[in-house]
């Protein structure tokens, strides 16, 4: 009965232009299938574009905030859930989403990746670089999922819920 | 743009008949209102009855599970955030929302009162034993909301919102 | 092989003088029984007297501090631990501690009092106000120690050792 | 006054017969240096052999434990934090650190890493794979510090502190 919540993971002030066009893909394509979609909740990079992706499909957007007020919680969530935890905040994301999508590379981006392959749940990784692929491979003790466009993140999430 | 979030706190193993009962109406309330709920999280006491109470009145319900899988939450929740620290949770669930209502008299209640003060957020006190009442009284920097029923509780916290 | 660790939690801005002196006396026969001390860490209030109290004594201080950096921390410390993680730090307080001894009463202490409880660990409560015995002993699954002196407090707590 | 804390990152169950041996003589100079150790605080890998050396030449071992009951901590610990957060304490192990030290290329210790760098803390890689450090390389905002040996790492740590 609760929402099947999917995370969408990946860089915030480095995000690319293509991160961000991904991510609201990704966010949109969520909402269309019904899933909610949680992110760090910030107002930048690929955390304010999957919210505004997802927002636009009239999906549900929750964002786990790292400071006590969430004063800069992207404009695009509907659930604002400020932690006061500051970066211990990133294990929140993972254990409450029941696939972890990552959309480009980035420091927390990564340590959300680890901390999903610590907590053994799925994860597909989109857009990675060529040297994240590399390590993250290396690293994984069970099958990564890596795709190149939102739609194939979407399918595999499907096939995994 | 984001959601308004009422909290909900109360006893759960020790939440007596009365408790649940005004926890149920409150949680019927708060989604008239249009607010969003958040508790605890868990499928007893007054986190469930108000949870249970908002989702026949068509609300959202928002839990934040101590646990790291969340096994045992309530039933009645659409957003499910599973946080895996424990009763360090329940500072979260003090700053994720705009307004406390504590709904009955218990340990937990207490720390989630205590650090409601401590965040300088509005609380209501609704269902408090005697020496509850006295000795948060002496506590509270501020003026308090003590309310007898979940209506008074309700239009008390229109007010403060 | 671990020491053990003795918390003692109490008032900060709102310590009486009679808190800052009791607090002082107990740091002090802490470090002479040869138990390290944890403290909240601050510079001030009960948790600095406790600490300079149980550094002159020789004893091993630690500090759980709140913030990322740390810089409000007591001089009297040995061990900083930076939490980054606000009042959720406060369970990580209590257990962390073999023992905890309340000294004062006040807001972020009787949220540790009441994280005591739940976590079922024993606790020694010196110097509260009537209102907060009152209510622990309501809210007390157990037998609470209530002590009047630092020295009683000290003998208690190597009982229950 | 607060004693210099480093911390040691490293592998638990997969550390190999490598990491422990430089663990274990990496603690062993933390403690001649007369700075105090941190580590995850479990009784095995890095954590383990790190608070084993340090202890061996008499140094102050602190471990950060992620369980509430630390019943899981190693035998070397002089001081055992029980945060009751599960790995939501890497980043309490990277805050409290003066510097940090990786030792062995894992999930856990490439999280604490990507903390360390978010935190635009002092980190040393010591014995990486190929891989991580290529990747890590690619994220550092900042000059990283890659050495072979454990006395390499002494040297580098007391040039920045």
């Amino acid at each position: 009965m609760t929402k099947t919540i999917i995370g969408v993971m990946g860089p915030g002030d480095g995000a690319t232009n293509r991160d961000i066009k991904l991510a609201t893909k990704v966010g949109n394509l969520i909402a269309k299938k019904g899933w909610a979609l949680l992110t760090g909740g910030r107002n930048f990079g690929v955390m304010d574009a999957a919210s505004k992706g997802a927002h636009e499909a009239g999906g549900l957007t929750i964002g786990i905030l790292p400071s006590e007020d969430g004063s800069d919680h992207s404009e695009h969530l509907d659930v604002c859930i400020r932690t006061g935890i500051g970066s211990a905040r990133n294990n929140i994301n993972v254990l409450s989403s029941d696939v972890i999508i990552a959309c480009g590379t980035g420091i927390g981006t990564t340590s959300e990746i680890m901390l999903t392959l610590k907590a053994k749940k799925p994860i597909i990784l989109l857009h990675q670089t060529d040297n994240a692929l590399a390590f993250i491979g290396e690293m994984a003790p069970y099958k990564l999922n890596v795709v190149d466009t939102p739609e194939e993140a979407i399918h595999r999430t499907a096939d995994i819920l």
